[in-house]
């Protein structure tokens, strides 16, 4: 995924522009949220087989871009706050794997559909 | 971030639930979105002293866990959308790089406002 | 819909709790983008059956009360900024019947897809 | 705000465009939160007084489209699902001041935070 020297690129990026001052935590979650709805923008009134469709023809790099955008602010916001993702992923999984033993759940949608 | 062991961690928790029948892409990209929108949550109402405050006690895990779910279905999107996501944002942040020099650009918010 | 009664109730319950110092413009703009996400966390899953048998159920409640949730935020917004909504709504839909005149677009979906 | 006129103008646009058919309830939550992050949109990286002069100038229509296009998703929605809007902001309110109560949360911002 983004490793520590594609994070780097990214942090200098917002350094050689001068904009961390924008970047209140606040600001960058907003944004997190807007890309992430922009993203979603391009499943709307799509069924799963023009997704398909999609996902094969010229507007995939656009797509691309937008699963970028959210990744960018989901980079800075880890780096801004001092989070390390990895290990609050680890951590977040131990606990779904508390809460959805693979026994109780598996392949059940009653118990998907209040996962969260 | 999140290397390629910690990714194949995931695709196997859910793999082991036999909930890649929940996953189509539509649906990953709304929850993606509602993940976003759950952690913006953290930062609403707050001035940025309050969020400071936050950071620091006891609800930084609960936030941190809000950051993990994005990053989560970050990975399993770009998993099933086959998406290079380095790759991705190497990209995008050339397009951007392009489209904000940042000779032009420094420290500029009416040109930051522009930028998205 | 709300109407003039029902907004000043609206506004009078916000006031008696002396809570409109934070309603800022850009926080209840977050809280009604936070409110779309628990609305659209409803749908979130489900197909179009199981959409249906939600609504006929004892979740029904839950899912109005999200409704309503989203309809208090816009209203305080429309307050605050001094919106017209009907009015704002009526030159919308003028706007819209230009760029898609019905004889066009009639059951397109690739004009609906472009359609925003 | 709307009303029941108004409301028939929108239905009567979309059924001239043979467009119900691309509106499950899915859909037009998916639409209503994505508007609702394009309202975000016009406040993103703006401080309070930014956001007061964006409101007096040329962008002030911009703003109030997209507050029209939550509106009209809104209404779509309440339509399509049979949701009296105005029985559910009733309800809602008075389940809220059953929660909150004016004299005990008065001001404060630690009972505000808890508010959702």
């Amino acid at each position: 995924m983004i490793d520590e020297a594609l994070k780097q690129k990214l942090i200098a990026f917002r350094r050689e522009r001068d904009w961390e001052q924008f970047h209140t935590p606040k600001d960058v979650a907003i944004s997190l949220s807007i890309e992430a709805a922009e993203l979603l923008e391009w499943f709307q009134w799509r069924r799963d087989e023009e997704v398909t469709e999609m996902l094969t023809g010229k507007k995939r790099e656009a797509l691309e871009d937008e699963i970028a955008d959210v990744a960018v602010y989901l980079t800075y916001l880890c780096h801004d706050l001092d989070v390390d993702l990895a290990a609050a992923v680890e951590r977040k999984m131990h606990k779904n794997a508390a809460k959805y033993p693979k026994d109780r759940v598996k392949g059940r949608s009653d118990k998907y559909n209040e996962y969260s």
